[in-house]
């Protein structure tokens, strides 16, 4: 079953401490659909000026992303310009153009309003509510969303939030939306907005997944070279959506198995710059990585 | 078999976004042995001043802690001040007062001289080196230490660890210790100095343990009341330790479950202040957490 994603499609200029990058292709819809699209097809709706080279709609064709909703504006493409210090967990955004994104109106072509899976990237909450009154009876909404919008237009998520299945965030976000700083306790009050099934990402420390029965924990797969963290979650997010629609699966043992598929398909995002790892990575990679985190996690019963 | 362990026994005054508590019973030693005493018997070995009251020396009696080596000196006890803000995992140490500890000169009555379990808790390691040479044939030495002797007393700490078999300490100071960002590649410099298991603490986000054959990852238990993070180390090492003991069995599986153990002491002790939660806690509360603690990482196999 195809999955509908809505978000950004970026170039991106990023330096770390162990190199740079400029004008390099990102943007989350861009990584949501990469990852997923090797569990499913997927169509993506976003934007991009008209500076937005040929290569990258080849690459994206080439992972058989549906790029029917893909409007082209007169204008430059969005950018994003940021550093990374040592702690790879905190981006310092240093600059970011909106470009024609500015006034992009999402309009789904016909064939995507039958989307079962829906993932509503980090984009206005008021854009992610006009996708949703598109789509005519998911399965699944998943939704991202960040700070700027919890505090700028916290009215407008909350209402995208009470028509959504599964939120997927950053924990310092978790406790900004509950103002709450137990995350426990945050995580209920976040389920209370709407969402039945809260997943929690902490970067190099793993994921948190709240579900109405349980709660469960999963660790990031330790790696020897984190080269830049851009666009992990959303290639997470890409995993564990792409895993949860090859597989037409919402059971709990379910929901466990693609976040780690997501904690898999992150950590090789983080392994080089943009989506460059994807690019070359075999299913059978993917496989592998699983089978590791169960070994990294595994201990005894008590008798 | 009996763990022998080396440490503080202090007052604590702690300031919390919850609460405060004044001169509480604290210090590495004592959470350690307590927490060590709900799986095997434990000889202590530390110094307390004239002021140090009965009630706390029958305290540790109750848990069977073997005190023959708690030397009594005039003056006061060793006194720490530390204030925690909502962010639980870093302590703001506000004063410390060594008192009596900065005479201490750790002499093992005979009878601990065949100690297999050794803890040295984290003091300087030219003490840690002291004890050492005075135990004959331990099967187990683990050991912590902190920043502050990783920056000023390093030649030492080297010596110590290169006599080391598992090495307990923080995030932070794996970082330190190996002067390498990427935790991965500093478990494996700090493993080149000695001890062949690094324990990783990283708080709320659980442990790591790289090992000889492969890396183990466990969670800390998600709390909806973290009340006070003193001595969660500590209590940590006393569930990991003091569980190797009693099964004695130092294979990787047991390591791992030993971790668990270890997981699930530190969450009691972050429940209340000081020693209080683990005063009335029972072994059956123990297993409980633990299988929670299973149920919280489980995910299925690949098929």
């Amino acid at each position: 079953m195809s999955i509908l994603v809505i978000g950004s499609v970026a170039f991106d200029t990023i330096s770390t401490p162990f190199g740079a990058a400029d004008d390099v292709l990102g943007g989350s819809a861009c990584y949501f659909s990469t990852s997923a699209s090797f569990f499913t097809d997927v169509n993506l709706v976003a934007v991009v000026g008209d500076d937005f080279p040929q290569q990258h709609i080849d690459f994206l064709s080439s992972r058989g992303i549906g790029l029917e909703g893909l409007q082209r504006a007169e204008g430059q493409t969005f950018r994003w310009k940021g550093r990374y210090e040592y702690d790879l967990n905190e981006a310092h955004t240093l600059d970011t153009q909106l470009n024609v994104f500015e006034q992009f109106k999402p309009v789904l072509p016909e064939s995507y309003r039958q989307a079962e899976y829906v993932f509503l990237a980090n984009i206005d909450p008021e854009l992610q509510l006009e996708v949703l009154e598109q789509v005519k009876n998911p399965k699944l909404v998943a939704c991202d969303t960040m700070n700027f919008w919890i505090s700028g237009k916290r009215d407008a998520l909350i209402r995208t939030l009470a028509r959504v299945d599964t939120l997927v965030i950053n924990e310092a976000e978790v406790r900004q939306l509950a103002n709450e700083p137990n995350l426990v306790k945050a995580a209920s009050i976040v389920r209370g907005f709407g969402p039945k099934t809260l997943v929690v990402k902490r970067g190099e420390y793993g994921v948190l997944m709240f579900g109405a029965h349980s709660i469960f924990s999963a660790p990031a797969y330790p790696l020897e070279e984190v080269f830049d963290p851009t666009g992990a979650g959303d290639t997470f997010a890409g995993g564990f959506v792409g895993y949860l629609a090859s597989t037409r699966n919402l059971e709990e043992s379910n929901l466990r198995k693609a976040i780690v598929f997501g904690t898999v398909m992150a950590s090789f995002t983080v392994e080089r710059f943009s989506l460059d790892r994807l690019r070359n990575l075999e299913y059978q990679e993917i496989e592998d990585r699983y089978r590791r985190i169960k070994l990294l996690t595994d201990f005894g019963q008590l008798d």
